[in-house]
């Protein structure tokens, strides 16, 4: 029998694992921030529907530049970001982690650096592998705030050719300052050769926090680009829709690397039905916003160390004692409650889910922290 | 206003365009190879019932392997092509341009070389140049068959980790004999440094010719890869899905590139669908051949010269007089044909359509050049 180790592959891939929360069957599963609220039913026929009708021309080549779905996506953000934005400042891929292999496949790649500020989502880290562009991994201070003074320093050492913000911060939940992402971005200007750096503000999480989306910013900041998806507030993980806002200049950009007719007729469909529904997915996202801050004030309340979030998820700890952080997973994983161990030293991450979901939750944690005090 | 060339993108891709085939309003579309049949309502009403039900889980993650998905796909390749291949040893992706990126990506990539045998598939070249993996163009004999003499040689020259082998080849529609792949892949493995090169046979037109699959190629052949497609022989080129079958360390090999969850929930559910509805669909395919057989004698008798055809296309000439290949291309559409030019010289590409189309482009192919005579 063949194994992976016989062939071919890249130097650098020996050895590794696929990337990939376990998916394990578990009565309460908060571990991946999914959102816990199926889409209504009125959405799901309309969806039926529209997929239909792509379907009877699916024979046909997808719109390449799905130029529909781009202005009602722009139109959204429009809406509820307080910045004008049009078609051609939007672009859209499968799951924001395409959005992120375009940006760092025509802004980053062999012989060109990232940086993002550690602990964050592991998947910029591993996109840029991906691309062949080297990692640089920044620094964020104890309480897992962006510290401006470190960052300008890191950037200047660096001079990174894309540099990562995510706000709200996966795993921490942490929201960055609009003026922190400011300094960020002109510290990477000067820091960088030629023609700049692209600055990406990851806002996967953005409408669950309690700040203003950063899309203002992007006035006047060409190398500026903010990063989106529909997998958590319009409640469509299953559906990989990612998109971004910037500089239409930057949307030619991706356009060069992206693959052709990348965005399928039926992704291109739902995504549009979804659309039409935001009001009511926005509703649910009002109900986890309120849910997440229960978690908070009650983790807090049972004497969790509780790190602040702006995002669908809250991060807590600290474990310390034996066995750290991945001995209360498993503990939880008894009561069955699946969360998340991203790897931070002391700290596990939760999902916001349904009120019930989130009781069993809060009691699972309750019962592990008494055995722990035995 | 910011342009394109004020960005901080990669050297390589300054004054570079996107990929793709001009889309233009024309009654009579002959130019990306697509399926002119529509899914059959029944399929339509089954895709619309598959993805409701996918909906009602939308708010979850997909099926990250696609579980269900590779193994109809599986028994389909089984059925139809004599090898028995399982799901460990098949995967899915949208469409095969993100099929052959992830093998790129693995097996590909910086310091590493790919080479195929031009005239081809232009974006072997196009994915090889955006995951960083240098290009080799390789040659073909006159009449666009692989000289299995020139292609040892090139590959001992050149020593590449990947080699594309495009059966039947687009855009000259010529099929690889199964002893040219035996050769090109023993020369690979002759040349190649460590652990042998990946040779990736493209069969995404293979459905439509006259010689068997070259699927059975893969027992004892672990470095060997079969691309395909649904886009044509399914019908559903709007739907992006491509799939390759291979040893199975090939499909742990992509795993550790592919972006986690890349097939969305929506279009697992297509493809399902679709895949119910194999023999009508192979149906329309049959239909295709013969009427591709059609263009090919009739061209021949309007007194172009054609390449023998096993895909659902026709390369024909030759148009050497003023304004080449390109002359009969915008004369064709100036009656309402669009076919396409693929840069080879003197030839276009037709694809076969309906009856009625093919009628019409051929009486547009008589009419244009008798206006040539004059």
């Amino acid at each position: 029998m063949t194994v992976l180790e016989d062939l071919p592959i890249r130097d650098e891939l020996r050895g590794q694992s696929p990337y990939g929360a376990p998916q394990l069957d578990v009565p309460v599963r908060l571990n991946t921030n999914e959102n816990p609220y199926p889409l209504p039913e009125e959405l799901v026929a309309r969806i039926a529907e529209r997929v239909a009708e792509a379907a009877r021309g699916l024979n046909r080549y997808p719109d390449r530049d799905a130029v529909e779905l781009r202005t009602r996506l722009a139109a959204y953000l429009t809406r509820t970001c307080g910045y004008a934005v049009n078609a051609d400042g939007v672009w859209a891929a499968n799951g924001s982690n395409e959005v992120l292999q375009q940006l760092l496949q025509a802004f980053g790649g062999p012989g060109r650096t990232a940086l993002g500020f550690d602990p964050s989502y592991s998947m910029h880290a591993l996109i840029a592998r991906g691309t062949g562009t080297d990692w640089v991994s920044g620094s964020r201070r104890e309480d897992f705030t962006v510290d401006v003074d470190a960052a300008r320093r890191e950037i200047a050492r660096h001079r990174p050719h894309v540099v990562f913000v995510c706000s709200p911060n996966n795993p921490t939940g942490t929201a960055v300052e609009a003026d922190t992402v400011v300094a960020v971005y002109d510290a990477a200007q000067r820091a960088a050769r030629g023609k700049g750096a692209l600055v990406v503000v990851d806002e996967a999480y953005g409408e669950f926090s309690h700040h203003p989306s950063l899309l203002p910013l992007l006035r006047d900041r060409p190398n500026l680009v903010l990063s989106r998806t529909m997998s958590k507030a319009f409640g469509a993980a299953g559906l990989r829709l990612g998109y971004l806002a910037a500089d239409p200049a930057v949307v030619d950009a991706v356009q060069l690397v992206r693959l052709p007719y990348h965005l399928s007729a039926v992704t291109q469909a739902t995504a549009l039905a979804a659309l039409e529904h935001t009001d009511t997915l926005l509703g649910y996202v009002e109900r986890l916003k309120s849910e997440r801050d229960r978690l908070v004030t009650e983790l807090r309340a049972a004497g969790c160390e509780v790190t602040a979030s702006d995002a669908n998820f809250v991060q807590f700890g600290r474990f310390d004692g034996e066995g750290g952080a991945h001995a209360v997973w498993q503990a939880l994983l008894e009561h069955g409650v699946l969360v998340r161990d991203n790897g931070v030293p002391g700290r596990l991450r939760v999902t916001a889910g349904t009120p019930e979901e989130n009781d069993a939750f809060l009691d699972a944690v309750r019962a592990v922290m008494k055995e722990n005090e035995r």
